[in-house]
């Protein structure tokens, strides 16, 4: 069988992948600091090079900050188009000094019985961005060509919040737009089971400011008298929940459905600890929608938060003043179908039905994004459901993301794309800080993953 | 009859009155610049002398800051002992270009048939304080003496909050320490009502800092599990007070009690135009208790207010954080005979008690002060009404302050006294602004006033 042929060649390349992966990490690319400019030129060319040599049309594509590597099989009208994202600048060493081995000389380690390969960007994501390099590698090898129309675009800039990918999108729309997208820069659900992040909150930031007398007044003079913004604002952030958690809105949850009972028992059924969860942060007692599991809190329930608030005097000690106004900042993380226009004007309208005589509201908007949600029934996450269990010996974990994914919208919003976030990284894998390292049985197995998938979505 | 002897001294002496007056007024003794405290010496040297000439044993004493003025008459076991109070010192004249003649010229002009007396320092304080230095003179101008036990106290620092004042009187108890004490800085009702201010509300300060998680959160991968310290403290705010604008803290409003029916039916008949009132600082509604009278809830009626809240992002734009803590300063005014202390250990149970789980409270305290407020039966409050009510024809309204008048908490605390706040100063005297005047029937009636006042003490 061709799949079978395809997996040995990925057995057989093992070393010779972390070799090249070692090659990739030994360039400090770091995109925070313009001192490694040339770096973070040289890890595209490098790629550039490499997706070259498996046949690829590859080229390192200049923008305003750092290069993108753009390449594209063949197309010979085989299969769908999937479009492949992963990034390859990485975040400073520093502190340089807590690395038990250098940053930037990567390592083949033993720790606690898990091989692992230690170094900066082994995880975020160097090294995972390889595990679809070498399994186009492995087909190369093993049938002379890769099994269907795949473009991969590898950005430098995700460190540094991708200011350059917006508009290379637009300008290469017609060029980057494909059936899929794979996004690989996330993790499994633990170091065996593999995850697939389907779900990203949408996302709604309001300012309200609450405006009374025109100065500031003195609180003895007029305390007793003159309304007081900042308890109205507290008003109307206490509202703003009932007791149960559930937020008043009207209209609120519209759109918002309930999670497939399929995602819901999976999660239900999952090892996850709350009070672990929690206790790394301080608290104990999930403060959401009461009768709701923490994952679902997270990934699948709309929310509203209070971000910042400020009004009146915040200094030391304390000042009797009535201040003329209170604002605060909202955010609503929105879910399914919910409509971040139509909520904007819901919180507006009920915000305003709340208003005293003799106070004035102004709106800021900042911002405002719908939910991302894969189909549970799209034939692209069918067959990644299927490719990862296959290899991995367990059904993946469908995941939602509670914060949103710049990198997913822009797909969404520019390229028309559904994106399959799959990744092979796990939880202590320490990206950002000293001693990052990436399991070699993520790199090992996250390789067979793509091959699997591939060969699934040609036929 | 005695008095009419001194009114009719007080009457002849006008016009010589108001050129000592003018002498006083040239003088620059402006507190707030230390390029003046010459001026501030000069300006207590001269009233020392003017005191001097009228046979009181008076002295200028260094302070820290700027000196103070003292007098005494001779102690001649006449009458009770009282203690006057005034401030000698004055606001800059900035903006001077905004003064139609200048600050520190004094000059006696017809203002839309009023004659008033215009520089800085006419309405507060030197014009004030002279009306009782010449009630003096015409005791001793008609009698050959001052006719009860007189101690005068002026100071130069009233406005830059009497630094020096409260070491003063504890270094000068024994010597300061008088059986009532008259202090004169504040307004009539209007022209042609006099006032008096008998009741001065308290004031408990207590900040309030909500601390939940141990860090700030990303509300994307957080938010809807974690509780919200800005929530929890809106709730907290918002419930203080219920929806008629009482306060909903057990036992607060123990020894409050009520307003005499007396100065209730007083105040109730007063001129006073609530939209006035409000309007002239942008409101138009009395936000505070319903069914309480404007004057009422100002003067006679606890309350509680937020003076500043701060938590989380506060700059421009969004960043979406659930903060680790959010603080707000609440400011409580007293009344009657509330017990502050007791009021804060209420407020303090109030907020634990709605601590959800998961979050800590912390509490500063910026102090704690009771109301002040003189009897209503006290001989020397009947004594001045009738002297007011003998003078200006009509009778004087009991007023209360909103805001503490710190003078009056010193001479209760340190000196045991209860004062009385007999001003005749009026709304428009434009004090601490340009072109601040003083009526010239304050200052001739005011003068006649104290007479009155110190004729009946003696009886």
């Amino acid at each position: 069988m061709a799949l079978e042929k395809v997996l040995a060649a990925i057995d057989r390349n093992l070393e010779s992948g972390v070799e090249r992966l070692f090659s990739l990490l030994r360039i400090e690319s770091i995109s925070t600091d313009p001192a490694y400019a040339g770096k973070c030129r040289a890890a595209a060319e490098w790629l550039a090079k490499e997706l070259a040599a498996l046949g690829l049309d590859a080229d390192v594509r200049s923008t305003k900050g750092h290069p993108m590597v753009v390449a594209h099989s063949k197309d010979d009208g085989a299969g769908p188009h999937v479009l492949f994202y992963g990034h390859y600048d990485v975040q400073p060493a520093d502190p340089a000094e807590l690395w038990e081995t250098p940053a930037f000389e990567p390592q083949l380690k033993t720790v606690a019985g898990r091989k692992v390969i230690v170094g900066r960007g082994s995880a975020d994501d160097k090294g995972q961005l390889m595990t679809f390099v070498e399994a186009l590698r492995a087909f190369v090898e093993s049938e002379g060509r890769i099994p269907l129309r795949v473009t991969i675009l590898l950005e430098g800039e995700e460190e540094t919040g991708s200011p350059s990918l917006a508009p290379f999108l637009e300008a290469n729309r017609n060029e980057l737009k494909a059936d899929v997208a794979f996004v690989c820069d996330t993790d499994m659900w633990n170091d065996t089971t593999p995850a697939i992040t389907t779900m990203l909150r949408g996302l709604l930031l309001e300012e309200v400011v609450i405006k009374a007398a025109d100065r500031d007044l003195h609180s003895g003079l007029f305390g007793g008298a003159a309304i007081n913004p900042i308890r109205v604002l507290s008003r109307i952030i206490a509202s703003v929940h009932d007791e149960e958690g559930k937020i008043t809105i009207p209209g609120f949850y519209e759109g918002a459905g309930e999670l497939a009972p399929e995602i819901k028992a999976q999660w239900q059924s999952l090892d996850f600890s709350e009070s672990k969860f929690l206790g790394e942060i301080g608290l104990g007692k999930p403060a959401g929608e009461r009768g709701r599991h923490v994952l679902e809190q997270l990934w699948s329930r709309p929310t509203c938060d209070v971000n910042g608030i400020i009004g009146g005097y915040t200094g030391a000690g304390s000042k009797t003043v009535i201040p003329a106004q209170a604002s605060a900042k909202f955010s609503f993380r929105l879910v399914g179908e919910q409509n971040p226009v139509a909520i904007r004007e819901a919180f507006r309208a009920f915000v305003r039905k709340q208003l005293p005589a003799d106070c004035k509201v102004e709106f800021l908007s900042h911002g405002a994004s719908p939910a991302l949600q894969l189909p549970l029934n799209s034939p692209y996450l069918t067959k990644a459901r299927a490719a990862l269990a296959a290899e991995w010996g367990v059904p993946a974990v469908l995941k939602g993301s509670g914060g949103s994914i710049p990198i997913v919208g822009n797909f969404k919003r520019d390229l028309g794309m559904d994106s399959l976030l799959i990744g092979f990284g796990v939880d202590d894998d320490r990206i950002h800080s000293p001693n990052e390292k990436y399991n070699l049985s993520s790199f090992h197995k996250g390789t067979r993953s793509w091959a699997r998938l591939l060969d699934a979505l040609r036929t």
